[in-house]
């Protein structure tokens, strides 16, 4: 029998886990969570997914002439786990409701870390999950750090710190409302950021120091990594462990033409994926430097998609359908995410 | 008697040089080179800065009704020194004609090293440069990056190595032809990008490794810089340093409200500033974060502007006409540059 599975809030996020939700042998799509009936409304009713509404906007629903098959309440009381990819700050509002029904939940990385049991990231901490009833996917970010950090962590050397700057895009392609346009701005100007407490939430104790700054532009964050390791290491060592974790791609720039977050999706663009999404951090390959026990290394990361896979991991995790190695391999074969390198 | 001063190109680093050049009680401002015969050289005509250009070119100016007061190789012969300000790489194409004229020359950071006996920055090297004939002022990343490594390694402790991640602007405000527009680009894809090296033109045997990123603005560059210190340091050390530097001002992101370029820009153009120049390096105070022996510190570099105090000391150290503390005071006074705070 396969896992019902209820996605709250059908923005960025929730339509990529709802899609992906879809294409999972062992899970069912019940239905999506809307409250504006605007255009993401509508492809969700062209491609068949049911909308449920809160009761106060169903009028609206009604006179923008898009069907909806009832409120949240009924679609909460249908499902066994609700992927909440609601706006930052407003899982922590749901999490009642879930609690009051008695129905597990997967937070995004909006959310503090205290919404939920444990916060998640697929190949670092899986096993912390398995039969949990609130996991937090980490943010994008956090995401596409995490991946880096756990794989040279346990296949490379063990990391004795990690300085990293984190350079974010502005908005996604969709949002007409946010800037900068004409700026770098700092994110905090505080130090560190606050990503560097987030991995923290995973990799627990890592001496971890970040810093961020937002520019102009909607394709993907780019992070410039130096890590310090507990022994000097040889480049192609990172480069093999990097090359044989799922959901990590290189790329050869100078082989390829791209040294940039605009050439890359060009690439997935072309390659015909759908909405364009990289769900892989993507490593410059070239970019991966070795200094005695110091390694650099800049990597970008699709904010739009990363975390997808991790939310149908989290999935399998807290309803203990499957191991962290099997989990990882169906969700990576469904979604045909790559590893290795991006062109070949 | 004034020492007489041609500044050959005159585009956004030569139109600076040329008008701070005036400023100066010691110098006198014989004439600028222009190739073109577009705004740039009518801007210099209304201010009666005499416009000198290629033989080849004589014949567009004349037909662009712009007055021209002979060819290059005349102003070369009147003055003591030439700021060549061409662009990079055609520095040393001229330099066989100032040799030979027997002039010296200050040219910019888009020259290799080579191109000059001393790479100079004021803060760090002055002396190197005194009484030398062909001087180069470091680009404007590193020169901000400079400014910044030698006041921490001179006033607070010993640097022990130095990381850095640069935030790029794409391009200056004037230029029409660069990008990227919606993308950041790797500059380059190779770590350490070459900021690393041209520091260590001035600051020799300094480990540091540097990346760089080229992002959409075109107000001013951002460095997140890490430097490790031979000894744990307070985080009040390093404020009062800085603080007390000339050519460094702090700013207090929260009392100032700015927390980004385009903040920082807008307060000198409110302050009447010419062609809304800074040319200090701007720290955000509240980025300071000392850990242990670790700084970190993020600051703005305005490149348009942070190498004209430079070249004007650079001015008096080849020519030999004052001190570093002497030259440095009266370029800080006739330019109007700040120190300390901000905003007070």
């Amino acid at each position: 029998m396969k896992v019902r599975v209820a996605v709250n809030g059908y923005g960025t996020i929730g339509k990529r886990v709802a899609d992906a939700v879809r294409l999972q042998p062992d899970m069912e799509l019940i239905g999506v969570s809307k409250t504006s009936p605007n255009y993401e409304a509508w492809s969700a009713v062209k491609k068949g997914i049911k909308l449920y509404v809160p009761e106060s906007e169903a009028e609206r629903f009604k006179q923008a002439g898009i069907p909806i098959a009832g409120t949240l309440e009924e679609l909460f009381k249908q499902v066994d786990v609700i992927v909440d990819a609601t706006p930052n700050g407003v899982g922590a509002e749901y999490k009642p409701k879930y609690v009051e029904l008695k129905k597990k939940a997967i937070f995004q990385g909006g959310e503090k870390a205290e919404v939920a049991e444990v916060s998640f990231s697929a190949l670092c901490n899986y096993d912390e999950a398995l039969n949990k009833n609130y996991a937090r996917v980490v943010s994008c970010n956090t995401t596409g750090m995490l991946r880096i950090l756990c794989t040279i962590n346990s296949k490379v050397a063990s990391i004795v710190k990690a300085r990293g700057v984190v350079i974010r895009r502005a908005a996604d392609p969709k949002e007409v409302k946010r800037g900068p346009i004409n700026s770098i701005v700092l994110d905090s100007v505080n130090v560190p950021s606050h990503h560097a407490k987030d991995v923290q939430t995973v990799f627990k104790g890592l001496d971890i120091i970040t810093t961020a700054v937002v520019v102009p532009t909607t394709l993907m964050h780019v992070h410039s990594m130096n890590i310090t390791l507990s022994s000097n290491v040889k480049r192609e060592q990172v480069i093999d462990a990097l090359k044989n974790t799922p959901r990590i791609v290189m790329v050869q720039s100078k082989k390829a033409g791209i040294t940039s977050t605009a050439e890359a999706i060009e690439f997935v663009r072309d390659l015909g994926r759908y909405r364009n999404d990289m769900p892989e951090v993507l490593v410059f390959e070239d970019s991966v430097y070795v200094n005695g026990n110091e390694l650099f290394l800049i990597y970008a990361v699709h904010q739009e998609s990363i975390v997808v896979p991790e939310n149908i991991d989290a999935i399998r995790a807290v309803m203990g359908l499957a191991s962290a190695e099997e989990s990882i391999k169906i969700t990576n074969a469904t979604l045909q995410i790559m590893k290795g390198s991006l062109i070949e």
